[in-house]
């Protein structure tokens, strides 16, 4: 069965005894995460997240600069002030370079990827406060509190950075 | 007090029943999601996910453009063979233009932002095949499953298109 077929028979179940119809569109607690999509981190859980709470944006590695467009709608059209920024230990994107991808892709695709930056990073710590640092210093970005994390998918464990 | 600090206090109730330290870097169900960033959509609670299952990429729409880096990494080197897409009820792209963001943005801000696509739209229905159709196409995705879905903010439903 397609992953797609398991969905929709487990969101029949969520649906049935959903009770949240009447929530508003601005994240109640005005708060934008931008994580990585590592399978083993569910933000939401691992945070203590409702449906209603924050705008959760994810991408290979919680690159911040692959979330720019969507923090900027975030901020300057629904009202979140605050950011939160969550790197994870084993990440996939500590296992190849750029060259990497693009050989791979140009062999196996027969396609030229050489524009694309797929944002890897060589240092878990580095890559958070990289990523912290952009926000800060870019002039599309609020002045609100920006808190960087790495996530331990041993563990379980936020650690602050 | 912070969301990050409340956050933290969540998290150490989490981590103090995690269970789930052993699992593998490529998603076990071999599936990446694309859905909108937006707070009243769980993906994980709404499709049935546990941690460890799938990748989630989330953005501003949930828009595929702004997610090909991610689906690239995930196919090529995380293994992932089927793609389900989600887009959702009342989503706050349907109410400005990318001339109303880059307005605000260089009045309030005094950046200009005319580079930036910021990928709204004003169709449900025609942003969720849009999208299909735009990975369907992509010779950088592989030809896998691909369903895209409108969940219901109201309902916690979600309705294939």
């Amino acid at each position: 069965m397609s992953v797609a077929k398991e969905a929709e028979i487990a969101n029949a179940k969520y649906a049935a005894s959903f009770t949240k119809g009447d929530l508003a569109l601005p994240p109640q607690r005005k708060v934008a995460i931008v994580a990585c999509m590592d399978a083993r981190l569910d933000p939401a859980r691992a945070l203590g997240l409702e449906e209603g709470d924050a705008h959760v944006i994810r991408n290979a590695g919680g690159r911040v600069i692959d979330a720019l467009r969507s923090i900027i709608i975030s901020q300057q059209l629904l009202g979140t002030r605050e950011i939160i920024i969550v790197h994870h230990t084993d990440c996939g994107m500590l296992t190849f370079t750029d060259e990497v991808i693009r050989d791979k892709i140009r062999a196996d695709l027969h396609q030229n990827v050489d524009h694309i930056a797929f944002l890897p990073f060589g240092d878990l710590r580095q890559s958070v406060l990289d990523d912290v640092k952009l926000l800060k210093e870019s002039p599309l970005v609020l002045d609100v509190p920006i808190t960087g994390y790495l996530y331990e998918v041993e563990t379980g464990k936020i650690i602050k950075f």
